[in-house]
């Protein structure tokens, strides 16, 4: 297979060669070529051709594309599953990098449609309230950026890494330049070139170096562009601190290595079934994927006195660990990533066995190419020793640290200064307080483990699409995933000030206070495509009397005092009868429901409801119904009447217009016609 | 007055002592005692004698804690107005200061105790679904980092600069370390040593540095602290890039002068009260604080051929701006902060004049000391001409700029890289649209100006609380400000993933699944304090029938198809007669209300309901009520049972067990007691 860069538009197929190793046989699998690229150029063409097209699409049309992406590489994992054993990967490694890497499309894409505008940029959260009488008002947007997003990625998980940073940019409406590590490139490559194959994505919004290095790209990152950094911290420091990096302010984030750790609690014994989730884990953590994980668990915090009984435990579960040829089904634990990277992780061990005890080196099988030894160390005086924190050898080892307190147990994880995850095991709601919220500010992911929740755990190493990933300090400081959020990382915040009417032009959304247009039918009788924002329906009047609220408790059982008759709401806040809130609800529905069947089918759900002023009898409610915003929901094949839902802004009022109650409710709309494609 | 720092607790009065500068009459007004001072210990004292106070307090109690102070320094105001006239401010430009920073003091506590946790961290967003069955569960928290946050703040607003940081950190639960400019340092610490004097921070959560330069206090910051600057960008990039900041991953948030622009929309002719709103914008933001604000509008972009009318008005309006003494109330503009400031302006006005026409010079005051002139260029080719996009002359100066199309003029604003604040003047909905999307992902903020909100508008220059201030590249990349996301910047988001009932011990606020509590009484009767976070109550059951349904739809007037009969019902999405969903509503709080008089006063909102399954006659439904979380209430000096308010999580299921509705109703309670400290 050759490796080539993919550059403005064209596959760059000439350029100096070099080998691509198997870790498993040392053999050639593949030629990286690394052409000289105009860095320059492919900067300027994502920005120029890739990012304008991507900006015409809104957020949920973008967040399809990746769903249909992540759709059409699911249904070729096969092909990559075969290649993915020449990294070292296990059936159960390949899981981690493949299907999570295309779950997490799938994830992102969809907690964006969830939660994102249906509009090219995001209308973020409510609106500011900036003035007395409301002429003057805030509304918070974020838009795409106009630049390219420079994604550097691990060579550990050539295919998780990739989407993982590729879903969320896409999303938000920036155009990427994809670097992968030359190791398990060939992998990287072979997902990209279905991308470009797919043809789902537009030309300009994907490019691809195959490359060592990535070059003078630095050089041309503009305050507009993004990177977006995962590997070793020492490399991500120097990135970080490239002049144009500082000088543009370009966004950096980085994603680093940290020395994770586990901690068992001081309340399980090894009868426990949190003992034996915890060596589960730990074993786990050290042999998946070789060890080769920044999230690895590289520190075991144990309560004074029970290492031993842990170590026995741990060698146990090691020894039932098949180490060989990843092709082969029975193998738990492949080679590492190269030559290289064993030689490496022995260096680093080296250190790390000056400063603490070798208990454990496992292994069954030939130590040829880049195959290595599970290992364990043992630190007594992990408060005095700092190379355990500091010093991360990469690939299947830890180090057992016991504590005597709680208060030692939260410095001793807090001493690698920073990390991507922590757990935690223990059967103890305070225990699990205490720890947890010590340990919290040096962590960007915290697990902590039971006998209830084991079951359907995902694991100490698993980053997860709707949870952020990311740690201060050493992990990186940096933040990814995490639902929305994980797009709107690469967009712009803007807060807009202005009129309501024309925050309502600009951002596309119903602003309270703008000018409304009365629908010249009611609004419940018009398909999606025909509803606009701002579109308004003002009810009848309806006064509310006595025996409506006494009719209304009667119904419903509600017959709290501040409802059932003068004498005895005197004792409430209102110091007088009151409508039920609900019943004012109820009669607004009343108002403003058309009793015919229509598009409107449902009203699924209500939000943000504030009651803002008492309803007595004999006051007289009237009620406005506005559109608010409107997203396109997916159509199914045979769909011929697909739904979109519609959010309505609903504002109460009584007799001397004072606002009474306000709120949103979302319905389900039928569209009048299919859209052209098939979201 | 004698400007010394704070450290560890103690006036530090001894030192190399510098002459402070009045700007008005160039005579001494203070000095400035530069102490040798221990660095290392100030960044460890906070972090150990500051940080755990803080901590141990609620986000709430820190909000108020800055809410007394704000109304402690407000009284003190008369006092911070006369010192402030020695910096050159007129009681306009102190008012900004002043007023300004005890008012985002005031929004920013606000805001937290609105939108975050009453606990030390924060319980962020909703909780994240990670399981079929809900056994393991997700919640991301935001908890104080265990550092500190560096203050270094600029010369132009001595008291608003110092409070928009501190206000935020401090509720943040971090101790703050302040380093002002030596030009108004005067200013700054004569209201710091009243918030020492107030005695309403605890010790260790603040301390000044009374200095030139923050000296070597990088080289002891930690990953858990953060810096927070504010200055020129040249400044910024350097101590950004301190080998320590980037080792260390440590926070750096950069708030840098920017070459905001002011546009005049092709649609408005010298007739129109948008014209007239946008000559008093540039003339006031050019010379409010005599310029010296990083908001001003140093490009004012006009269209082609309205260059000479737009210059007209601005000189007419400028003519009338008395410069003169602040201390004259007739006083518009006083002079710069510093003879070094004017003749810093002086230099950089010569290198822009070199590529521009100077069109005007205005001045009615002699030129002594750091008096100055106010002045407007004309830049004929703005695409062409860098410096009039890079070259930040920093006092009472425009440049205008003419644009052919409107895509010429987003080109032209954009080309300053980065800005903290933009602002459009115009009457037309689609111009205000295309221009402000054009131009958004450049700014932090942007204005849109025109009749209908000029009365009640707080002014292109203004930075809100409620709003983020900052932008991206030139600007510094940074964010501060708005709102409760100010507070939050400071924090360290946690992935919490485990049991949901381990998720609730450890973040204080009820998470769906977890263990709950029957209530021993009914919790309606309890008081506030009597309430636990977890305590539940299970209602009776009651069958919906049909002529509950057609008794609601009479009383409320809701006749929808879907709920009239099976008849009608068939070409609903059920296909057969369902219940209102507010009819469920109503008899969910008919099952949980009790009759009686009890702490329990009022529900007065609700929140993310949905309707998960319809309720067809026939169908029996009970609902549980828990208790999610609690806020305190403010209480005034004469509640004898202040309030506070509890969030109940509803679930209401049928005969099957299955969920019909969840939502969260929010109520008011009597508290039992007083609090001790009137919050």
């Amino acid at each position: 297979m050759k490796v080539s860069s993919y550059s403005q538009g064209n596959w760059i197929t000439t350029g100096n060669e070099s080998d691509l190793i198997s870790a498993v046989t040392g053999k050639t699998v593949g030629t990286l070529i690394e052409a000289d690229l105009d860095y320059k150029s492919m900067c300027e063409y994502a920005r120029t051709v890739g990012g304008p097209k991507l900006r015409k699409m809104s957020i949920h049309e973008r967040a399809f594309k990746i769903k249909y992406l992540a759709k059409y590489l699911l249904d070729r994992k096969k092909k990559y599953y075969e290649i993915s054993t020449h990294t070292g990967a296990t059936k159960r490694d390949s899981w981690i990098d493949i299907d999570g890497g295309i779950i997490t499309a799938f994830g992102i894409s969809s907690q964006a449609r969830q939660n994102l505008s249906d509009l090219p940029w995001h209308v973020e959260g409510k609106q500011v309230r900036l003035s007395r009488k409301g002429t003057f008002t805030g509304q918070h947007i974020c838009v795409p950026r106009h630049g390219v997003a420079v994604q550097i990625n691990a060579f550990n998980f050539p295919v998780w890494n990739m989407l993982e940073k590729l879903a969320p940019s896409f999303i938000s409406g920036m155009p990427s330049i994809i670097k992968p590590s030359p190791l398990g490139s060939y992998l990287a490559f072979e997902v990209f070139k279905d991308i470009i194959e797919s043809g789902i994505l537009p030309e300009g919004s994907v490019q691809f170096i195959a490359a060592d290095k990535p070059g003078d790209i630095f050089d041309y990152l503009t305050s507009q562009d993004s990177v977006d950094f995962t590997g070793s911290a020492e490399t991500g420091r120097k990135l970080k601190s490239h002049p144009n990096i500082v000088a543009n302010n370009v966004r950096f984030n980085m994603e680093a290595d940290s020395l994770n750790c586990s901690i068992l609690g001081p309340d399980v014994s090894s009868d426990m079934p949190e003992f034996d989730l915890f060596i589960k884990e730990v074993a786990n953590e050290m042999t998946v994927k070789t060890g080769q994980k920044c999230t690895a668990i590289r520190r075991v915090i144990v309560p004074m006195g029970k290492s031993d009984e842990v170590i026995e435990a741990l060698k146990e579960r090691l020894s039932e660990v098949v180490i060989g040829d990843p092709v082969d089904v029975n193998t738990k634990m492949g080679p590492l990533a190269s030559s290289l990277q064993a030689k490496r992780f022995e260096d680093k061990l080296q250190k790390l066995e000056e400063v603490t005890d070798s208990v454990y080196q496992y292994q069954n099988s030939d130590l040829k190419n880049a195959y290595t030894k599970a290992r364990i160390l043992q630190c007594h005086k992990p408060l005095e020793i700092d190379e355990v924190h500091t010093v991360e050898a990469f690939g299947p080892m830890t180090t057992i640290m016991p504590y005597s307190t709680i208060d030692e147990a939260i410095k001793i994880a807090n001493k690698a200064d920073g990390s991507l995850v922590g757990s935690l095991f223990t059967a103890d709601g305070e225990i699990a307080q205490k720890i947890t919220l010590g340990c919290a500010p040096y962590h960007g992911r915290f697990m902590i483990m039971n006998r209830d929740s084991a079951e359907e755990s995902t694991g100490h190493g698993s980053p997860i699409a709707s949870l952020v990933h990311g740690g201060p300090g050493r992990a990186g400081g940096g933040e990814e995933l995490g639902g929305a959020r994980a797009v709107l990382h690469h967009m712009q915040r803007v807060a807009l000030q202005g009129s309501p009417t024309t925050l309502m032009n600009i951002t596309g959304q119903h602003i309270s206070g703008a000018n409304t247009k009365e629908s010249d039918t009611h609004p419940f009788k018009k398909y999606f495509e025909e509803l606009e924002v701002g579109e308004s329906l003002t009810t009848e009047k309806r006064t509310i009397t006595n025996e409506d609220i006494t009719e209304f408790a009667d119904l419903t059982g509600d017959h709290f005092y501040a409802h059932a008759d003068d004498e005895s709401a005197k004792e409430s806040l209102f110091g007088e009868r009151v409508a039920h809130g609900y019943l004012v609800l109820s009669i607004t529905a009343g108002l403003f429901v058309h009793p015919d069947p229509g598009p409107v089918l449902l009203n699924y759900g209500l939000e943000d409801l504030r009651f803002t002023a008492p309803v007595a009898p004999g006051d007289t409610i009237q009620a406005k119904l506005i559109v608010k915003r409107k997203t396109v929901r997916q159509q199914r094949k045979d769909d011929e009447h697909p739904f979109g839902m519609v959010w309505w802004d609903v504002e109460v009022t009584n007799q001397e217009n004072d606002l009474v109650a306000e709120y949103t409710i979302l319905t389900l709309v039928k569209r009048k016609d299919r859209l052209d494609i098939d979201l």
